[in-house]
């Protein structure tokens, strides 16, 4: 392996592929499509989807392998991430290692490569380091405001992304009026004071499964517990994303 | 024109349109294209270039139209950018009654719709309102990520998205250590204490003549002003955008 292609694929749409990245896949010899087993959360169905529609290199092989479990018993949270990280690019180079010659290997990430993803810091493990090439893919943040027809931040203002973790222990971030949550496991939107908070929710963005909602926190907040609940029910997994922007403001 | 279609289409690289984007203008009954005029910056030519390449639909018809500019002169800042939206919106009305009966009315927006872009805040303008269907497009702060082969984000930390001014007006911003910067003419990098920070920098992202440069801030800094004003020089015009993190920082 001595260039390696992580690919953004968007966030469940296969139509959310760009042109460049279909390129790059059919510039690979092989593309690595990851297995978690039964859990429908590993998107491996959705990879293949994408794999049947635009490759068109017959050279180019596909080759599906096991991804590795994070150790969830490990009491040191981030040596158990070191030990999993590891653990997965060296599942990377035995599976490239199964088709010898395989000089140009593409991984299809899940969003875009450059946001709380860590394929990049895998990547960073590989010896000997091969060259990286990233085709930046559609995020969740922009799926969100696309599915909502909304601009995310107001005019000449910032805005800040965050993760649910730092919305419970720090708050609304300082200093701007417009938040995005990710990674929020706990629906922290609650440990909130509601008040002048307006909200824009979805989960399951660019799928047929797609859910929104959108409100003045005190309404939608609710709902959004409810549904959200309902719908990792029923599916068996969820990934969500919300927006909250101080409301009203003058703009 | 009831229904207006706006289709992000990336950072200059004809490629980053994605399937679902060429979809919608393929399903288009009107593509509206402004022209700034001799201006290079209005990239009248990229959209040309993505419509020759994707566009397969006979009955899909093509507007260029001339953008109306705005009222420099206009003391008030915000009424002369009001005044100018609503001239805006008039010529998207004029252009389209060009085409008797085109009622999905498509446009291609540089990066994604979302992302400090007025063509939502235009569209809300129309009357009567049409549906607004928005297809997400990579925005450059992906494509400044990508050609770096960087992550955005720290493990599980927040970052900002500003403008040149306000971080001229307010310094880095706090409760964060990385911040990405967009729509800075003015190189405010420079008025940020260097020491500890570190810049990832990108024009022309995507495209041909894309730069990139990295480092500390205190010597990437002066060769960043440098080389940008040879580009501008030599372009006629430039867009940048550039990543700031506090570095060294425990990761």
């Amino acid at each position: 392996m001595n260039e390696l292609f992580l690919i953004g694929i968007g966030t469940g749409n296969p139509d959310h592929l760009t042109f460049a990245g279909a390129k790059a896949l059919n510039q690979a010899d092989l593309v690595l499509v990851p297995r978690k087993g039964p859990d429908k959360a590993d998107l491996a169905d959705l990879r293949r989807q994408i794999l049947a529609k635009v490759l068109t290199n017959p050279t180019t092989q596909v080759v599906e392998f096991d991804l590795p479990l994070r150790d969830a018993a490990n009491p040191d949270y981030r040596a158990g991430v070191d030990d999993w990280h590891d653990a997965i690019a060296a599942a990377w180079t035995r599976a490239a290692a199964r088709v010898p010659g395989a000089g140009r290997v593409a991984l299809l990430v899940w969003g875009d490569p450059s946001l709380y993803d860590s394929t990049l810091r895998i990547a960073a493990r590989l010896t000997p380091p091969p060259r990286i090439r990233v085709e930046p893919g559609i995020t969740a943040i922009q799926a969100l405001c696309a599915a909502h027809a909304i601009p995310l931040n107001r005019i000449g203002s910032p805005f800040t992304v965050t993760t649910g973790r730092q919305l419970r222990d720090h708050g609304f971030p300082s200093g701007c009026d417009t938040c995005l949550v990710m990674l929020d496991g706990e629906n922290s939107f609650q440990t909130l004071d509601p008040q002048g908070l307006e909200i824009w929710w979805g989960a399951y963005l660019g799928m047929e499964a797609q859910i929104l909602d959108h409100g003045p926190l005190a309404e939608a907040g609710p709902r959004i517990l409810a549904t959200r609940s309902a719908a990792r029910q029923a599916q068996g997994w969820i990934m969500d994303i919300y927006l909250l922007r101080r409301h009203p403001a003058p703009d």
